[in-house]
């Protein structure tokens, strides 16, 4: 074990870990994908960001068209794809006296081949948005482009040849990759033909975000956060059951700890293991949320025996943000992810989630007979207590959370996860909830997963197939091949960051519907 | 031998020619050259292009710099270089959580630091502008460019990181790359510091325009074409003597000819020999020159046998053109280049380029014992006689070119080149030239080279180092490390291209003050 001071942060390193999670590196399943056509994108402000798509001609056409200065051309592969572009570029007319000035833009929505990159003014950085300008002297040339890149469209501008000669395009493709085992799902016949859909689309956005580890999106981000983790494991469960990538997922986590022991909210792999420097409260607990889930879908209880200090440290880092009625303090400088929901009060979710683990907790002191279960038994008691005492308002029959009490869907669907109340009271207080509508909604797929189940575990199956199909169904409808980092049917061009050009558009928190209808035999 | 159809031309295949150019290909050498300083670019109308450079820092600070999104930096190599640029980059603060950006822009001169490339609306491709957009998915990294540039300077522009990371630059480097013996060189110690400074900025010119080939520029066009290498080769035997890069270029050209048997103006050497479709009069006469050039600087009669054929196939193909008066058609649809002087009439520098030439094959007859030298006498004696009836003017004293009875520099100069008048008549030509100056001048280096050539040949030795000191100084004056393509001294923003942003300032035909320094002992 070493430990590293970086910049903003000290990073402890378990090299028994990192070398288990190494040697867990998966194989990357490669296939060949080849554009299906040509197509223009057209304005039209009944579709989503404002811009449908129009097929042209069949990619097959392709090698039959020249191409010269400022002519460009949209590829259209049919689906969502990740991996690596490569083309063959020939000429024709004289010899090219010239190099040729080649833009591609690279795209998951039809949107991001209309919209000039160079009108982006969101506050990620622009470096996401995928784009290349290439310079080849010398033609004819095979070009692979060394980035990976998660996209269904490419547009190619061609931005100068010379006047002497012309351009042809043959053999564009894509050498699609992915860790997950595609050929382990088991394919359901579901007679709802839109959650046959549905099921289908979340299985590809989870493959589409299986590499080297579980991704939260191969567009942005393209890393391991664990909030994203826990929801793509549990889908992996149900379909691929690629288990040992979530085992190497895991001990990436414990390998690199603070000197707290408190586990990052995400970590890079490359060009070598590190933490990144965020540390979010619900996310820390997920570590034990990932390794119960792990444990009772694979009862590897070598792993679980070896990963559990780590969780186990994320309970009690967690019970030291408590006050002293064991409710959880809220402060303007901590985090605690739950939701991109503007507003929103992050207190009592927080409690729940809180709630959530330990009981997960105490299920895996049971099978690992450890001693630590009393102390979690006698500390849970003592905060559901609390939540019931200070978090439930008697007069409103809601959770509320911070000082201005709060009434959102968070803390409802979080305290019904939790199990704080009977099953009985957690069906009338989602049918409350649905019917009051509060304010301060859901802002992402990720929260609308916790609303679902949540209504499955009070017992409101036919409620929760209808907010899949509405919402999941929704982005279907709205040309999603993959699902969405983000997607508010009411605002449809929503971004949490300041513009909906950078938003992922398959993103691993949106892949749970095949679990939920899997699992719940929907 | 072969015979290839090509869109534009007929393109025959020596298969034997070309096999010996390719047993030629140079050994490069290479030299690690590490930047000099950090610069700025300053507003300034009172140098040429209207910027120069100002000293902010050592290169050895860089590396204790740290850059953040919109950051931006000049390093200045201190020379002129030729080569593959490598970095290695490393961040600071937070772990990576973006692609870095980063737009690189590779000049010769201040200007193409300070005035964007978007500015850019010349009729040469823009695609010659050196520049790169790289995005840098994993850090630390080290860069290595694949493609080679031309430049003294390059700017550094971070145009995207996120907010949680700067980025340090190490070890930048060029990797400069030259077939030129530097070592062969005889340094001359000039006791005029001025003609000493010509002639190394010249031999830097020719070392970086030595590369596979003799290249026109290693900035732009980057090929072989025959009249910059009859003036390259001159060079390169007072200097380098890589006699074998000529040998190889001699086979190169003879390698492709059209099915006529004329060779193309230039050759590509990539990614296979190929012949450019441009025949140029005076061009294609020029293979008579470099044969003869590189047979009397080497006395190689083995390459002269093989290649004696094509060159004097080049003279047989100029004789067609002559009128039944001995002189060369003038039209508006053929091309011989002399020079890039805007309204110059070519027919007259044309009919002395073929005298010039011709006389160059009987040389090559007699040591050949040809049998041709016959047929090539009579027929200079008939084109002597008839340029003398025809072109010369008795009234002006000069000689007139065109149906408009057109006086130029270049009529005059390529006559006393070709000798046509006795030695004392030309010295009395050329003062006649400098004292009247008609209006059609010289616009470019390549014909500067033959004003001072002509004034050498006919007497005037110190009006040639005058005249060279005058123009190429000039350059210096106006900040050359490398010889200009163009160099107006009344104009210097001058560019036949639209735009002086395209120009190269690193030309071959610019290099020859070291051939005439050394050769006519200046």
């Amino acid at each position: 074990m070493s430990i590293q001071k970086l910049e903003n942060q000290v990073m402890v390193q378990n090299e028994e870990f990192i070398e288990k999670a190494e040697q867990l590196n998966p194989q990357l399943f490669e296939t060949i994908v080849k554009p299906e056509a040509i197509v223009k994108m057209k304005a039209d402000t009944n579709v989503i960001h404002g811009w449908r798509k129009e097929y042209v001609a069949s990619a097959s056409t392709l090698k039959d068209n020249e191409y010269r200065k400022s002519d460009s051309f949209i590829l259209d592969f049919g689906n969502h794809q990740v991996g690596y572009l490569s083309m063959n570029i020939c000429p024709a007319g004289s010899p090219p006296d010239a190099p040729l000035k080649l833009k591609l833009t690279i795209g998951e929505m039809p949107v991001e081949m209309a919209e000039p990159f160079e009108s982006y003014d969101g506050w990620l950085s622009s470096s996401w948005l995928q784009e290349e300008t290439i310079f080849v002297d010398v033609l004819p040339a095979t070009i692979t482009l060394p980035r990976r890149y998660s996209f269904r469209y490419v547009k190619f501008e061609v931005v100068d040849t010379s006047k002497k000669y012309r351009i042809v395009f043959e053999n564009v493709e894509c050498r699609a990759v992915t860790s997950a085992n595609i050929n382990a799902v088991q394919t359901i016949s579901h007679q709802d033909m839109l959650l046959q859909k549905i099921d289908e689309v979340s299985i590809k956005t989870l493959a589409d975000c299986m590499q080297e580890v579980f991704e939260d999106g191969p567009k942005r981000d393209r890393r391991l956060w664990l909030g994203d983790l826990r929801l793509q494991a549990l889908a992996n469960y149900e379909t691929f059951r690629t288990n040992d990538l979530v085992k190497r997922c895991l001990y990436l986590f414990a390998g690199v700890p603070n000197d707290s022991g408190k586990v990052p909210a995400n970590v890079f792999v490359a060009p070598k293991l590190i933490a990144d420097d965020i540390y979010i409260f619900d996310y820390s607990l997920f570590y034990v949320s990932t390794l119960h889930d792990y444990y009772f879908a694979t009862k590897d209880l070598e792993t679980l025996k070896e990963l559990w200090p780590t969780a186990y440290r994320q309970i009690e880092l967690a019970l030291e943000r408590l006050d002293e009625n064991s409710i959880v303090k809220d402060s303007s400088d901590w985090w605690s992810f739950i939701d991109w929901q503007e507003g929103l009060n992050k207190q009592t979710p927080s409690q729940a989630v809180l709630i959530y683990t330990i009981k997960q907790a105490i299920r895996l002191t049971e099978e690992l007979n450890a001693l630590e279960k009393n102390k979690l038994v006698v500390c849970l008691a003592e905060i559901e207590e609390a939540t019931k005492t200070y978090l439930w308002d008697e007069k409103q029959q809601f959770f509320i959370s911070g000082s201005d009490c709060q009434v959102s869907w968070a803390s409802q669907i979080w305290m019904v996860l939790a199990g704080v109340l009977t099953k009985e009271e957690n069906k009338q207080l989602m049918n409350r909830l649905l019917k009051e509508k509060p304010v301060v909604g859901i802002a992402t797929p990720y929260m609308y997963h916790h609303l679902v189940e949540a209504l499955l575990v009070s017992g409101e199956k036919e409620r929760a197939i209808s907010e899949i199909k509405k919402y999941w169904g929704g982005m279907i409808q709205d040309g999603a091949d993959t699902f969405w980092e983000l997607y508010d049917p009411k605002n449809k061009n929503f971004s949490p960051y300041g513009s909906h050009l950078i938003n992922s558009y398959c993103h691993a928190w949106s892949c749970t519907p095949t679990y939920l209808i899997r699992k719940y035999d929907l």
